[in-house]
């Protein structure tokens, strides 16, 4: 609509497409639950109250008298590709949840396909009905240790913070080099607050003046606290704190009590995401937040708010989403009851339908290349017996442990020791650049026989293969390759399961129901395997990420995170 | 300071310029009351809670133990011409009041210098510590029916909503031509809103489907409600709503109870004085926004959460002012009662110093242009007895009535009469374009002797002079010329009063109790003449504005506004 039809639809000249009759407004402006009926025209809400004159032949009328109209849930800040779905699959399961608007920082597929990624990602929303906003990744590749798909450097990111469809830079991860004042970090948060948009911070566990000095820098949010005591203090020294309940991270459950035992305003809080596994997805989403919430003795239009016009306020996208209020998209929920938040329908910019099949260009699915990998590739060569560094690998968490081990060569090779847990492991570099080939040992994930691959490998999504075997190693690497990305699972010579994830390694172009059948198949393969972590894959993916203490593998090596420096497998 | 410095005073390797020790904190993002230190360097708030290692040397520490610190407060929006200060006297006279933040519209100054006026007051806002934003005027002149010095037509707007100290688009008063769609406005607010700023309203009494359509062009706020139930309809609509309680208009008494007695929330709501003339300036400013609000129910938080964290929010300069948190301006209110809102003293960027004196260019003062005025070009002539239309002026309004009286010339001259309170009245196009002059009769006033000249007549500001002679109606107006603006009164030949408003005809060069002063003389000089209008000048000054009821004068003569056309004096 242009804005004159707009107003032609607001004056009632234009009649209107739909209307909700009968139903109670939960309306996060006044923090009021009245009854209103809604008149929606062009995907616009034109008018609330008596919407009589707006009433045409044409007009639909739905009668949803005793139900409740929410907003759109918004998820304030999310890496849509931990779901395994392309962007359109994810904004059409969100919605069964009642979450139509996200703020999304599409950090890993820009370490895979760049500049052309975020163009794609940019694309994508334009087509979508849902009402997504980007974030630009600020820190691509993460570091140095490795070999990325992409660079954003200062000049592209600061290109990039022009687009419309754009809210701001997103979390800005290298904290360090904030504090340092690294001038092509310092360069972008200018860049961002000069356009009036906000830059999100990361920065778990930090206090006292080192948050002072990222708040000076300009940054704006946060949702990494590790502590309640933490989270409050960020919020009192100006900071959003986004409250987040995700697939990996939870901190509802400990947070929100607290809030309410002190008696804190929830203005500076929203609730976010940060990732969403297929599985979970399925579950729920911030309608998930928003009950969990109430439960938690939070009053539903504030339980709301939290996930609605907190989170539009602080995007400064409010005068577009974020309320049941004139002149902002029809995201609506319709709800059979408020204190449960049950779902009845949900429209989208005024529709029930989904959004349009997108068309993504060919180069996104051919970002997986490298040349055949023979067995030896992935071999440790030693003639005597020798220390190695090993990787621990601990169920559920990001970060490792580290082990010396010694190892015993058998015909000039370091085999793997099933029996001590020690696996081979191997990161591929993937991008068609060095072709190299980072190779150690590592304990943890206790399977006794075969091998397995992804392309997910935080944050360069090179890729990382475990094995008990440099054959079956190998074998998954190659299968990988062929199917241009994804999960691959080998035994004995053959796949024995596969999840292809064709779009930048990352995503798969199936619908979510597809994808977590074909997780839990690969899961339930592993379980047999005799794997003992509980999470696997993600655990793989990030034995990659060489920020996260202690001991992490990339495709130039072991990485010891701690001195940020490539090290060798053996010890001297 | 560079980003780099502020991250540096943050982590503490800088140290402080200045320590606040031992003061409770207004906490408006979490709404606490907290104890905690504030350490402020080159303006910006950089330690909040233990800033001991921000402490050097040359730190300059400040005991406020037992002392309370609030944000500076904002007026969110204000002609600052209203004052008939300078921009620079104005910001010092408000910080008095603990008043560090102003939305302005330099709607007045606009109308007579044009873009050269916004420039120039972009250029002051600069060079004032205090914390100052602009809104582009959007209806500039305000009709056709009249000469402006200048005019800002939807390029030179546009262009202008660029400027960084620029926060959006001014009271779009044309509210009719937005509802028509008009091209022009269109434009204008697309820009607005495509740059991610904030168009202001201005819509007395618009409700229901007007009030739709209005918001569904993307007017985000109003301040002209005239009652409680719109304002809410308003602000439930998604608009915010300011609460005005200004020099002339006052809401503030009428809504707050009925808003607390509602229980809604107030995020959507901020206060702002619209107008502030000297003598209430000298009174009180946003701090008795903030008294009144306590008085009438409402906890201090979250009084001074209304004319700070709200304003700040609403304009999306959060990020800069509205808060004491890190990383924002020292715009600081030390209060010695926080209930009471008594003010110890008050920081601006961190010092309590004044700004400095700003250079105005010479074409400031060169606005009031035209040709030396005789009595015989103000007379209105008529051979025969005749009706006429008289404007009725009508105390403390900014409309008019409209009465017919039957006039009797004397020697081919319709003379005024005194006993019957009809004054002659001109309006004398002082920009050097048209040198027209538009002439009439005025009741209501009721003086008995002289004349009196101001160059301050909604909106263009030609001159305006009533009387009971033409003869000293020219003497003002050719005195008010050698002036180059100003307030004049006269008598017999002789000028008994005058207040210099040199820069654009509007504004003083003093301070506010030199104005004040003058002002008050003025009244008492008109009040000696007989003059029974509580407020003279601002009744005048609203008698020129066409497009407020009933019958207006401008340099093209007498306008019947509902008609919206010049009509003649005398009538067939």
């Amino acid at each position: 609509m242009t804005l004159q039809e707009r107003i032609f639809a607001g004056k009632g000249t234009i009649k209107a497409d739909l209307a909700l009759t009968g139903g109670k407004i939960v309306n996060v402006n006044t923090k009021e639950i009245l009854q209103d009926d809604i008149a929606i025209t062009g995907g616009i809400i034109v008018g609330i109250g008596d919407i009589s004159d707006k009433i045409g032949d044409d007009t639909e009328i739905i009668d949803i008298t005793g139900k409740f109209v929410s907003p759109g849930l918004i998820d304030g800040h999310v890496h849509y590709e931990s779901s395994m779905l392309t962007l359109t699959h994810f904004a059409i399961a969100a919605i069964r949840h009642g979450t139509t608007g996200m703020i999304i920082d599409p950090h890993e597929i820009a370490n895979v396909l760049g500049k052309r990624g975020i163009d794609l990602v940019l694309s994508e929303v334009q087509d979508l009905r849902s009402s997504i906003f980007v974030m630009i990744p600020s820190c691509v590749p993460a570091t140095d240790l490795e070999t990325s798909g992409a660079i954003l450097d200062t000049p592209t990111v600061t290109s990039l913070l022009y687009n419309d469809g754009v809210v701001g830079l997103g979390e800005v991860m290298d904290f360090p080099g904030v504090l340092d004042a690294d001038p092509g970090k310092l360069d972008m948060i200018e860049e961002t607050l000069v356009l009036g948009k906000r830059g999100d911070g990361h920065c778990p566990g930090m206090t006292g003046s080192d948050l002072a000095g990222y708040l000076c820098a300009g940054i704006s949010s946060d949702h990494e606290s590790l502590t309640y005591d933490e989270a409050i203090e960020k919020a009192r020294m100006g900071m959003a704190v986004m409250l987040r309940e995700g697939s990996a991270a939870k901190s509802l459950k400990e947070f929100i009590p607290r809030l309410i035992e002190d008696g804190v305003a929830l203005d500076s809080f929203f609730f976010v995401s940060d990732d969403r596994h297929p599985e979970d997805l399925i579950a729920g989403y911030m309608d998930a937040h928003v009950r969990t919430a109430i439960d938690l003795g939070i009053p539903p239009i504030d339980a709301i708010s939290l996930c609605t016009i907190n989170t539009a306020k602080h995007y400064r996208i409010d005068h577009l989403i974020g309320s049941v209020s004139i002149g902002r998209r029809a995201d609506l929920v319709v709800l059979n009851d408020l204190e449960k938040f049950t779902i009845d329908r949900v429209f989208v910019s005024g529709s029930t339908n989904g959004s349009p099949k997108p068309v993504y260009p060919a180069e996104a699915f051919d970002t997986v290349r490298f040349r055949n990998i023979y067995p030896e590739d992935l071999c440790i060569k030693s003639d005597t017996p020798v220390e190695a560094n090993i990787i621990v690998a601990v169920p559920d968490e990001i970060f490792t442990d580290w082990r010396i081990e010694n190892l015993h060569p058998e015909g000039g090779i370091l085999h793997p020791d099933i029996d001590r847990d020690i696996l081979s492991i191997a990161v591929i570099e993937r991008h068609g650049k060095r072709g190299s080939i980072g190779k150690g040992f590592v304990s943890g994930f206790g399977f006794k026989w075969g091998a397995f691959a992804q392309t997910i490998a935080h944050d360069s999504h090179n890729v990382i293969v475990t094995g008990t075997n440099v054959e079956d190693m190998a074998l998954c690497a190659n299968e990988i390759r062929r199917l241009h990305g994804g999960i691959v699972i080998a035994y004995d010579g053959t796949i024995i399961g596969s999840l292809p994830l064709p779009f930048a390694g990352l995503l798969s172009t199936g619908s979510i129901e597809s994808v977590d059948a074909k997780q839990r198949a690969l899961h339930a393969v592993l379980r047999e395997m005799g794997c003992v972590l509980p999470s696997p894959f993600m655990t793989q993916s990030f034995l990659a990420l060489p920020v996260i203490p202690k001991l992490k593998i990339t495709d130039l090596g072991l990485v010891d995170v701690e001195k940020h420096e490539i090290i060798p497998v053996l010890r001297e």
